[in-house]
């Protein structure tokens, strides 16, 4: 008998699915459309034939399977596994999809939100490997975060832990999706670096917190919104690379948000390395290297600090190896 | 043979010491100077010595002690249960005093920073009773705190986690004493608080994150300055309870820094309690409930959270009696 751990990426349009081996190897993935739409029967029943056809085609059984890992987006009660209600999923309202994937599968269901997954991959067997305090931010359509101190994650005591994109950097700052304001989301997430360019780009320079000091008629991005009627984070770090002044201040602006938010949590969980994932990171050393500048400029003097700036290494697959391995942990810790 | 439990709360000035029973109920205690210019041998041997007397004087025996718990502020390498160097104690320098203190009385020794230590005693038996996600701030000269996430103390990679007045609310803000700018400390400890009255009594209005728009000259501060030579905290909420403007707004700018870095930790470790000491919270629910107003202005509307603020509730004894739940906690899970 093998000893095999599957990880699930349960998101509202696909599903993607992996087979894992006892040093998480990946053996085999595949993704499958998630038709939320046809409801959590038909959708859990789809998810354990794909695992099923999975390990058939590995020539494997379902009692090779120890465990089974399932990252997706809350609001969920994790520890209950229960889906409460899903922005992307409508019909899903209290599912209980622990409970009917293990009557499918037999293998026990370990459960938690995609970003707490993410982070479990790259500390398990990613940019985390070896530490055991760790701090994990995604940069995408919003930012996504995850805690693991002394090697466990941290959940809080509702579950709803590690919001690190609602950390409040500006008081009365940037209007927040979550109805805050100031949210380093609001200023370095891929869609907040890419409408901070366009309001730069569109508006005069007026006071407020990041402001342009540029003219945003004299940028280069000006001829992206006027040509594509946007602008992305991504055109902004190929401006900024291209030397476009404005981009270089929005870029800024990003950097020393996510800077400040380091430094902010090495004084909460004092992690040992924090990593970025995302869709932004392929900015590449530009981001990086400036999100270190500011993090040496405005951290303490009093001690020089250990933590470790990096990006995450596991890339689209994060959530079925995190999946797969917070299941083997969760197991192991039985 | 009895269970007792020895708590130590090693200061620069006095050196105060409980006896516990295995409840955690006070049996006796007292306070001896400190005199930490005779080296650390010598306050070693007079913390034995006055351990050894408690215990003569409550009828017990060297052997009645399962653990004892020491507090005192760092930098130290609390697990390997070393003073690597101490402000108030010039001559402790990488002094190993649970070794010391254990060949002394026989017991194993818990050893931990002072606001650590007293975050634990409002968890096991003052304020944070009853969940395991709290977090602790004390608001003194400067401001201290403490993570407890799961019913365990966060103590990150380097043993310097849960350095919570050190986070940045407001980058580009006041100076602290750390070198960074606009650390919650710089405007919410009992000194900042007094140091923004004076500042804002002695100076006209100027530009600034948080700038007295009523002004000095008309405040009843005025007179305190003018009498007493300084303004202390207890000073502005008196003025503030008496109706004074400028106090008000100074009190605001405290409470609203503080309510702001509750919210980054709702946000980072999601306690369900909060709890603030200090010689601060004597000024009582004037600042405690303005915290929470201006908490609840700032919070997120995406849900309702759970979170409990309040205040300590052990005073002056929560340093012994931490010390001895830790040691407890400590040996328990051994």
């Amino acid at each position: 008998m093998s000893e095999m751990f599957v990880g699930i990426d349960l998101g509202g349009t696909n599903i993607k699915i992996g087979l894992f081996d006892s040093e998480l190897k990946l053996i085999c993935k595949t993704s499958v459309a998630t038709k939320a739409d046809m409801g959590p029967e038909v959708v859990i029943d789809k998810m354990a034939q794909t695992v099923e056809k999975l390990l058939a085609d590995a020539g494997l059984f379902r009692h090779d399977v120890v465990a089974v890992g399932i990252g997706t987006p809350g609001p969920a009660k994790y520890s209950e596994g229960v889906i409460i209600k899903s922005t992307n999923m409508p019909k899903f309202k209290n599912v209980p999809i622990c409970r009917m994937l293990n009557e499918k599968l037999g293998a026990p269901i370990v459960f938690d939100n995609d970003a707490n997954v993410a982070c479990w991959g790259e500390y398990a067997v990613g940019a985390g490997k070896g530490v055991k305090d760790m701090v994990f931010f995604t940069l995408g359509t919003g930012i996504g975060g995850g805690i693991i101190s002394n090697g466990e994650l941290v959940h809080g005591c509702a579950e709803n832990a590690a919001e690190l994109g609602h950390m409040i950097i500006y008081p009365d700052g940037r209007e927040c999706n979550c109805g805050q304001r100031g949210c380093v989301e609001a200023y370095a997430s891929a869609d907040s670096t890419a409408r901070r360019a366009r309001e730069a780009v569109e508006a005069p320079p007026k006071a407020g917190m990041i402001r342009p000091g540029v003219a945003g008629a004299e940028s280069s991005l000006k001829k992206v919104l006027d040509e594509k009627g946007q602008i992305t984070s991504k055109d902004v770090y190929e401006h900024l690379a291209a030397g476009d002044k404005l981009a270089k201040e929005i870029a800024d602006g990003t950097a020393k948000a996510l800077a400040i938010t380091c430094i902010n949590m090495l004084h909460t969980t004092e992690p040992k390395r924090i990593v970025f994932a995302g869709g932004m990171i392929a900015a590449g050393d530009i981001l990086l290297n400036r999100i270190k500048d500011y993090f040496n400029e405005y951290i303490w003097t009093l001690k020089k600090e250990p933590v470790e700036i990096c990006f995450a290494t596991l890339g689209e697959d994060a959530g079925i190896i995190g999946a797969a391995a917070l299941a083997q942990h969760t197991k192991n810790g039985d």
